[in-house]
């Protein structure tokens, strides 16, 4: 289990199915860590693809992240709970971010944010400190993880920079350009 | 080519693999919708998986969408700003998104917004108005397009009500609600 630092934002990832869900899987372990998060876990598999992805980022464009996977998701949860930790699971069937934002902000406690593919047990319902709907619309796991730690970051995220990277972007009106570090 | 009025919002999803990308592709269509853009547009292919999937999602949870498919990504990029639009493609290469969304959103032009996949040609860098940068890390054009939406209407999307839906989520705290209408 992650280190639960105070403020400390963990991402678990619920019902991963290797075939199908790959890439979506992979994007939320990138925008995770892009949008600031800490930790990665990835619930029932170990699936290489997924983790080799998010490890060879790391490795190119820097910062730190913990990764696991193979835990059991609920038992993880319970666990988080019981050491004193927050956990918010994103559904379309939550309350709405713009009521509850707020709140989960300002709490100090370590948070684990739970993103599912489709048909999330109910015990992750019943065992979540919130359940947070990005809209009541049907959309997107990977969105919903943006949006969410979007707002709670304040949009500040998207101006981290990433220790040990070994390239940076340099932003550019019309093109591509990379400038190697170190 | 869709109806560009004034204030439009339309997304061109390049670069489609249909086995790759089917469930990545879905979800960019997902966002479209569920974060108020007016059309999605799927270039070089038609990939009934997903268009059937927008489709689906359309006829249960409401709304009115451009759909089309097929198209050519380049010429409709030349044809759109032809035809008085903005085009915006969203690259982790671009502009930050906190330095021009403000001006975008000022533009009364329809706005085309150009969501890749890997590698985009140059061509699109060369003919959009604005290539955005959500962030310069590598992670979801899923969430790019999202947290795009997002800012450029401020947060008012997660609060559209759609016309014709058949079902709406009652927000719930700890279960799954889902009201008929009609």
């Amino acid at each position: 289990m992650g280190d639960a630092g105070n403020g400390r934002i963990y991402v678990l990832r619920l019902g991963h199915r290797p075939e199908r869900d790959k890439r979506v899987t992979t994007h939320v372990a990138l925008v995770a860590r892009a949008f600031g998060a800490h930790g990665f876990i990835l619930a029932d598999v170990c699936d290489e693809h997924v983790m080799n992805s998010i490890r060879r980022v790391l490795d190119r464009w820097g910062g730190r992240m913990y990764l696991e996977c193979g835990v059991s998701g609920s038992r993880y949860v319970k666990e988080w709970r019981r050491r004193g930790g927050l956990v918010v699971h994103l559904t379309m069937y939550g309350l709405h971010i713009d009521d509850v934002i707020d709140e989960i902000r300002a709490s100090p406690k370590p948070k684990l944010v739970v993103v599912g593919a489709e048909k999330v047990p109910r015990l992750f319902y019943e065992e979540a400190d919130y359940n947070v709907a990005i809209g009541h619309q049907p959309h997107s796991e990977v969105a919903a993880l943006a949006v969410f730690l979007d707002r709670l970051y304040m949009g500040l995220e998207l101006h981290l920079s990433f220790p040990e990277a070994k390239v940076v972007v340099e932003p550019s009106a019309h093109g591509k350009k990379v400038v190697k570090r170190g």
